[in-house]
């Protein structure tokens, strides 16, 4: 048996047909119209289904499921995208719609953070993990969370927000317009705001040439990079992005104890140059002796995909 | 039917009789002695048990299980307490003691904190959730996390560490050497250091005056009444205190989405004065349009007797 999943994101629809071992054995690419899709979404979501299963060679029936990873809000039951400010989708019964186009699979809606934490527990970060936490570190902070090896959907069915749980609130203030959420301070953004700070003060170090001498030209790469050479300004500020981030980390550990933690998105990309400190910091925070595995996410681009994929492994 | 709990504290060990329906029908109390019980408590805690099953006029077998609340930490498999600092407990096997005393009934293990969230199933703040969190505000901040209706233990079974989730790592020192931990803003503790602050700078309002000019005789309630008589400082103190603790609630609620927060201990004696302005303020911070009933815990002293003599009810 296969299963479809697509990651409906602002730029391009990207399905893929994924088999029993979670593995994406082809996929189908389109660009995401919002004028022409507007009310025929779904429509076009079923062409592509019946469009990857010809071009695949498998039959109708081989599918067993259809699941739908959107960027936004999704209502407690999963039938309605809330808010999808990308796709400029508002209050659209997805799932429903969907559904009546393809009657013959079960069709599932999930967010697409919450579909890169199903992902991983298919040969990635949270294989054989029961309990585990992602954490997305990029323009923003997203995760999804998995209790009893199963999508953490929230007690009340509002998901989880891991992003603007209480970090610093006596520090930055949040985009969302609080004082001090975890994505105020272990964003990638929260990396480029501290260099530009630091530009802005008089910095004239690395930083300052990297970005020849233009502070809009700083990203969290030229941040980390720096921090790697040893330049002061950026291993300062590294230091305390990694000392946020630990805090973070040791939040969810003391709250849920998870068997695993991954951490995804842009900033993961430093590898151990952010998870040897990362750890440590933890150990030294942590009330426990022994706490989860800290590691890399393993799916970045195909976590949507597949996420929204397994999804009906996990839920049906 | 009937469950045994015994709350096992540093001064006495009290144990209850408790029903089907989570009442407490008799009671037994005895003061706790370190040097004469040290390797002869559960052959103690197996005395109290017949104690009060002769003294409640019940049979023997109308008991079902026997519950040790202890106040301290406990191993994964709930079978050693850990350290228990008041009871100068460390590593003591004591559910396999007690156990082979008690040969005839199961004995469970569990820390006060968590048997406290399992009381405010019974007849509490928690009765009919699946989901729920309990905040206890006092010296430090503990509470326990209900999950499927039943404890969470917590994925690798080290249990919870509300108190020592992060939220304020620019703030205050947590007693735990870790800076910005929950219990360092949100304890009752930290109303009283706050107000010795203020006198320490010169304030000379309702604090100074209550107090007789004596930092060491403010305690959370002489800031709780000054702050209800629109004592400035007091009300600073206290709006400052009630910002931090939406903060914490808040955090818990963008991880668990749970059906209910019950916050007790010392502090939440302040009752609507605390839980005004707390909901209105998780509602400025939260992501969620509906959220988390927020309501006093209901049990107090009896919270250990019920939640280990109930444990039995949902464990077993």
């Amino acid at each position: 048996m296969y299963r479809i999943g697509f990651d409906i994101g602002g730029t391009n629809i990207a399905a893929g047909l994924v088999d029993e071992k979670g593995t994406i054995v082809s996929r189908f690419t389109l660009p995401f119209e919002k004028e022409a899709y507007r009310g025929a979404l779904a429509e076009k979501l079923a062409g592509m289904v019946k469009a990857i299963i010809a071009n695949s060679g498998i039959k109708a029936e081989e599918v067993a499921s259809v699941g739908l990873a959107v960027p936004g809000s999704i209502d407690p039951k999963a039938e309605v995208v809330l808010d999808a400010y990308n796709l400029d989708l508002h209050d659209v019964p997805l799932r429903a719609e969907v559904q009546a186009e393809l009657p013959e699979y079960p069709v599932l809606l999930i967010n697409d953070a919450d579909a890169a934490a199903v992902a991983e527990l298919y040969g990635g970060a949270f294989s054989a993990a029961k309990t585990a936490v992602l954490l997305t570190l990029g323009t923003g902070v997203g995760g999804g969370v998995i209790i009893g090896g199963r999508l953490w959907r929230g007690g009340m069915g509002h998901g989880v927000e891991l992003g603007h749980m209480a970090l610093d609130i006596s520090g930055r203030m949040c985009t969302c317009g609080v004082r001090g959420c975890i994505e105020a301070n272990c964003a990638a953004t929260s990396l480029i705001t501290a260099a530009r700070e630091a530009l802005a003060s008089g910095e004239r170090g690395l930083l300052y040439e990297r970005c020849g001498g233009d502070p809009m030209r700083i990203n969290a790469k030229t941040v980390v990079d720096a921090a790697r050479e040893n330049d002061p300004a950026a291993s300062h500020i590294f230091r305390d992005y990694v000392n946020a981030l630990s805090s973070a980390v040791v939040s969810v550990i003391h709250l849920l104890d998870p068997e695993v933690i991954a951490i995804g998105g842009g900033v993961s990309l430093a590898g151990d140059f952010l998870f040897a400190p990362l750890r440590e910091k933890v150990r030294e925070k942590c009330f426990f002796d022994t706490f989860a595995r800290i590691e890399p996410a393993r799916y970045g681009n195909d976590a949507g995909i597949l996420g929204a994929a397994m999804l009906g492994a996990t839920e049906i």
